[in-house]
């Protein structure tokens, strides 16, 4: 956590709190903002079952919720959950040099894979992140093989 | 091209006239079906200037239409134009097992990555597909740039 600032803190809260509205919707709480100099341009979260969209995972849903972008730039994306091989094709074609995780215990394992494409990882180890993804995977183990397609 | 099925020629045709919608409408002309035994589970087409959504392309268009699926073990993603790295990673991530390309003279770089990963790809070389492709770059080159964060 010695990379994060004021900023990522709040931000990553910001990403919590959209996994924790997924949550309280019955849907995969995964959430995430879309940051530029330490102000949020979009924020989201999955919405699998709110929406029956497949491919709004928690990032993908900030990412389309901000919009046209000319650049990412100088953007930070802020995740609760270590991004899956959709979300890191994502993050590396939109050029995004910069992500903070907050948990990658319940999932990960591409953070090297972002790395080796020069994008600046950190893993917040958010105690929050990592309750509430283990709460809903113990709770609805057949929701969250469907979303990552297990 | 000798892979190639006659319900592979058939669907690659229903994803180009998907890119050849999407030009007509002023957008970025990617068009993509999702098909499950020969028939189409859900088509799309990029969606970045008639939707204002960055992750519309073409394949995650026809994802997200065809919705909540048990699994993508047993479909085939057509697409006019070789996948990005974001709709590559999509491809890897929910477990797609083929792709037909329509063409990766105008854009590719990703068809490796997908064989690295178990991903059977095809590339149709379908002239139609690059001459759509080829005179969108030439006519909307700024609109080009932005569909790939370049």
């Amino acid at each position: 956590m010695t990379d994060m600032n004021d900023a990522d803190i709040r931000l990553l809260r910001i990403a919590y709190d959209e996994a924790k509205a997924g949550f309280d919707e019955g849907g995969c709480p995964i959430g995430s903002v879309l940051a530029r100099g330490g102000e949020v341009v979009a924020q989201g979260r999955n919405q699998r079952v709110q929406k029956g969209d497949p491919i709004a995972h928690g990032e993908m849903d900030a990412l389309r919720k901000a919009g046209r972008q000319k650049s990412y730039r100088d953007t930070t994306l802020y995740t609760s959950l270590s991004p899956c091989m959709m979300c890191t094709g994502t993050i590396i074609q939109f050029g995004i040099p910069r992500v903070v995780i907050g948990e990658n215990k319940n999932f990960g394992g591409n953070e090297d894979f972002l790395r080796s494409k020069g994008v600046e990882v950190i893993v917040a180890d958010d105690p929050d992140c990592i309750d509430l993804m283990q709460r809903f995977i113990t709770e609805k183990p057949e929701l969250w093989a469907e979303d990552i397609a297990e």
